[in-house]
């Protein structure tokens, strides 16, 4: 049976009216692959899948763990949570399903993705990454030139009233002191600021309960006077200072604004992770640091390195900021500008009790509020407990200036056991805690490869219930960090729990010396956490990752015609099919292209060696998925057109020939014959 | 209980001796969450099973795909085969486990990737991506600079009579006309190689039987003059031309070489697909074409777009290559060097035998040959057949120069009826063939959303049982090519079938406008064939996979001490733990740093601004999993070093400040701490 050609090449059968032909030619009755048999509700299990289970040799509790995680076929909305996950040094951010642990997006953040077309051409990507190297946060190497990836550590979730509501998504740069905001509309970086006045950071990203800012802290400090590097390190006490910086947030676009953020300046304490308050606590951050002794290494020159110098005290010092009162004191005039920030210098944070400092064993890592805001969790790192401090305890030895001492900054120190709520000894390594809805933390440790849950205090629990651990699970291997499902918000989710582990060891097969990282799914639902399955992490390291219920997620699977995804709004040079057309005007040639199945039109572009070639390309589908890629070969220019998209990409046609340019991304029967040709005529 | 501090900042606890601490402190017993209940064999599926999968509302079928897909934690084994899956645009490879599907590894191929300090600094990899940008293919733009992407988009093991043998990988660039080669021993880059005269690519990669070479041809045809692109769609048949490449491999260490590498010229016929033949037809190559109409567009200025010119003819030509003729061809001296390669040009090619054409209907994708090596399957694309040539037959009608008629080229036609051997209607848009053990092949059809299950000829089957189609099974949706266990081989492994699907417009979460690709497995060992999962795609935009078992990858998991990954042997500045070195020389700062839990050593490095700096480090640990990063902020630069690995960095230190280099990849409880500091000083 013929189907006009008419029909194939316009690719009717494909999505034409967003429909996909699903009629048969031939003879054959189509074997429907899609389930049906047995029934919704489930009748039992059949004896088919005992015949496998024993041909594979799963056990029983094997069996139980396929069906707790499997998402079959078509409904994919028993994913009923997504993983925003760091991509660590990949500088990316990777997207999965929980609990299948199904990679379902890489969000090219930092480092060019080509296959997102960020970064390869089109001026929405290329934007975003120019930003990203500028002089403001710091030197750049002119030899070395952009920067073109970046360490993702922590993303955030925007929230309202301490939920997470699906706007928007940030996350940092460890390396570079760097933060960009991905838009969850379309899953695409929007913005990368480097940060002024910070060379690395790590403290952060996490938003305010109202995503009023998003902070951002500097992990190794910074050098105030670049000039003076020769003595940066005999003199780390004077010419070092770390930033707590509050990106101030555009509550109608999520962007960050530089003009209304602003920063405290802290000790060069080398400041680690950073939470925020939430109800009780709304208002203030808590910052870890772990190198309070200011050690500089030296290990091939006499000195101790840093693992060991770092190490040394017993205590190192938890940052408390109240950022409400930094508000009022910037408002008032008392902050310098650096580097086009307003800072408030580290005399003053102290003596408008904008900074205290609390002590905190013994190199920690990880301050985490708990859902009420009332609890700070403190994994000891060197130290096998995890201190749990009580907002309550700080604030009134803050009012009661109840000090251990003065630091050599000048900053107040609160009184170690007038803060602390409550101590549990808890393993070897522990960094990271977080909650389940029912008053548990759940902390991870290092050393032990392990997860350690434990109780609460009041509200959650009382007497001899609170403050113990209640249940250890091993992992597999040397955890990092961990998620709850939305366990950074004050309402957790509970349910699962997904353990990140550093080592894989032999949990995969061997696929060469650089091995992935493990996510291991933990179910939280029975009387002990049980391990459902291990999912090896295939690109990045992530660090930190947060959960959110998939429901919350609205994003969409079209732009309104002629978008331009940098700006969110239609495009002046977006154009409707039947409007292209092409300008020669001197040097430049400017053209204006529609993109649709199966055909660039105009198809042929014929410039002259050295002009200036401006390209508008809007892809005119309506249908979700009827996305086409634009490539330029040999000019490095790749670029992807979602339905609705337009983006402009600007060249000089300095080397001569003929390229064939064509679609990317497979759209029709036609796909192949999605080509046209630039002429370079010298 | 404190364990020394010692202990902890050598992170003994951790792989010191290869072993990870178990042992709890704390009263709790340690949950094992590994399983174990039920024991293994598999003792009747449990009640729990049952109440999970009706909570869940799977079906009794979902259940069977759950149990044949589920890998469990701690049993990597039960992953049987690897899936090696071009990226697409995005420019590398992926690696996925079956039945699992889950993704195993991204491996860096044209596109600079950190996590893997592929392109970041470290020589190992920078050269080879520098490799890959030269003006031997054709023009590069100066302006746009180096090439940082690829389209790849067919990956071809390397093979020993005819099997897969694990050793090496090869993959093109369709967008540029490059190939890549990929050692299996640590699953890295080691060359990239810009072919001669290759503007684009598509036909390859596949290697001939004992990998005597790779192939790979043009795409779209190149300018053989590029001085003339005025003239070059208006004069396209005298001025454009097509390559069958022929990459000779060097047996011992699986690297291309272009000096023993050839080319045959061939029409400009818009190549296509292609596949090496093997047994009775090994030492001969077929290649698809899509445009013998040799359209070139001009939609915009009164020509008819090229999906509409390409589709006119009834017929397109497939190209058969005696690669073992031509070899004596080349040895005869009857070639040119064009651009550095051999080159049999085409009236050479067509008087010499090397080259003969076929008509395929009828814009046809895919030509792929069976196991026995002499069927060769070519789906219609835009006819409803796919259509099986007879090796046996093509061999006659060359031998009796059983001729249709002979091209504008002078390259002689076969005549059709001589050389069919059968032909099946299936479906509409069927594309790409692969094969089972049990005679029978599996194509893809585009338009239907489907995959045809028909059996071949003898020896396989006969009389009415052959060339029939059996089955069909609906697929989600729009499959491009498929892969069949080991399905290019001259022995088919059957098992699995893994569905390559452009569209996946409604199967997983909406995640933005630019959707996944979806992943189907099926299931080949039932009466009918059985989708058993989905799976999205998360970066990337497959095209071709290859399927092997897992057995015969036997990847390394350390270098041997001081291994530079380029080379594959010993770095000649690699060094051992306690010889670390400082050298000042003038303007050039030169260390050899040795790098393990928890430091580098030296930890210091002073420039002054402008000095040369040569960095050599070398990854000391031999515990599988011990990889450290090392990057310096601002530079742009991230290495990625597994344990026994060397490379170098060099670069100007053109940036004052001080910058604090890392340790990227997490590896000890110490790893925050794994820190320097690298002063430039003005």
């Amino acid at each position: 049976m013929a189907i006009s050609r008419r029909e194939l090449i316009q690719g009717a059968a494909v999505g034409g009216a967003g429909l996909v032909v699903g009629g048969v030619v031939g003879k054959v009755a189509l074997g429907d692959g899609d389930g049906g048999g047995g029934g919704a509700g489930g009748s039992g299990l059949s004896g088919q899948a005992q015949k496998v289970a024993t041909d594979r040799k799963l056990s029983a509790d094997d069996v139980t763990r396929a069906v707790k995680t499997f998402v079959p076929p078509g409904q994919p909305g028993l994913d009923t949570h997504f993983l925003f996950s760091s991509g660590g040094h990949s500088g990316q951010i990777l997207v999965m399903g929980v609990p299948s642990l199904k990679l379902l997006k890489v969000i090219g953040v930092f480092t060019p993705e080509p296959w997102q077309g960020y970064g390869y051409g089109a001026d929405a990507g290329d934007i975003v990454l120019r930003q990203g190297t500028t002089s403001a946060g710091g030197a750049v190497s002119k030899e070395r030139g952009m920067l073109t990836w970046g360490d993702t550590h922590h993303p955030a979730l925007s929230e309202t009233k301490g939920e997470y509501d699906g706007r928007w998504l940030y996350i940092q740069d460890r390396a570079n002191g760097r933060i960009a905001m991905v838009d969850l509309r379309d899953f695409k970086t929007k913005q990368i600021i480097d940060v002024p006045n910070l060379e690395s950071s790590h403290g952060g990203c996490f938003v305010t309960p109202n995503s009023e800012y998003v902070h951002i802290s500097t992990k190794t400090p910074t050098l105030t006077d670049r000039s003076k590097a020769a003595s940066a390190l005999t003199n780390f006490k004077d010419l070092m200072r770390g930033y707590s910086t509050f990106m101030a947030i555009n509550q109608g676009t999520g962007r960050m604004e530089l003009d209304r953020s602003f920063q405290v300046e802290l000790p060069p304490y080398t400041q680690d992770l950073a939470d925020s308050g939430k109800l009780v606590s709304d208002g203030w951050v808590f910052i870890n640091s772990y190198n309070s002794e200011m050690a500089v290494g030296g290990n091939a020159e006499g000195g101790v390195p840093i693992e060991v110098g770092a190490s040394k005290n017993d205590f190192d010092m938890m940052h408390v900021i109240n950022w409400k009162k930094a508000e009022e004191v910037i408002k008032a005039g008392k902050s310098r500008t650096i580097n086009g920030i307003k800072v408030i210098p580290l005399d003053v944070a102290a003596a408008e009790g904008v900074l205290h400092l609390i002590p905190e064993p013994k190199s920690p890592h990880g301050v985490d509020v708990a859902p009420n805001g009332n609890y700070l969790c403190v994994g000891g790192k060197l130290d096998p407990h995890v201190t749990i401090y009580g907002f309550d305890k700080i604030k009134a030895a803050i009012d009661a200036k109840n000090y251990e001492k003065i630091d050599d900054f000048g900053v107040p120190v609160l009184k170690y056991d007038a803060v602390v709520a409550g101590r549990i000894e808890v393993g070897l390594g522990p960094l990271h805690t977080q909650y389940d809805e029912k008053g548990y933390g759940y902390i991870s440790l290092f050393l032990d490869s392990a997860v350690a849950k434990f109780s609460l205090g009041e509200p959650y629990f009382k007497g001899d219930q609170a403050f113990k651990l209640v249940d250890k699970l091993k992992v597999n291997y040397n955890i990092g960090h961990l998620v709850t499902m939305e366990g950074d918000t004050v309402k957790p989710d509970g349910k699962y729990l997904v353990a990140l582990n550093k080592w894989s060891i032999d949990r995969f097969p061997v696929v060469g010396t650089l091995k992935p990282q493990n996510f291991q799914l933990v179910d939280l639902t029975g009387e002990k956490m049980e391990i459902l399955s291990d999912t090896p992490i295939g690109i990045g390291e992530p660090h930190y990752v947060q959960a959110i219920k998939a429901e919350r997620i609205k994003a969409w699977e079209v732009y309104p015609p002629g978008t331009n995804p940098l700006t969110m709004e239609k495009d002046p040079n977006a154009i409707e099919d039947g409007k292209d057309r092409l300008e020669k005007r001197g040097n430049t040639l400017e053209a204006w292209m529609t993109v649709k199945r199966s055909q660039f039109k105009p198809d042929t572009l014929r410039a002259n060696k050295g002009d200036k070639v401006i390209l508008h390309l809007t892809n005119v589908e309506k249908t979700p998925d009827a996305t086409h890629g634009f490539a330029i070969p040999r000019y490095n220019i790749n670029v992807s057109l979602d339905p609705g998209e337009c983006v402009t990409v600007e060249f000089t046609a300095d080397a001569e020939g003929s390229f064939a340019m064509y679609c990317t991304e497979f759209c029709s029967a036609l796909h192949l014959e999605m080509q046209g040709w630039f002429l370079v005529i010298a």
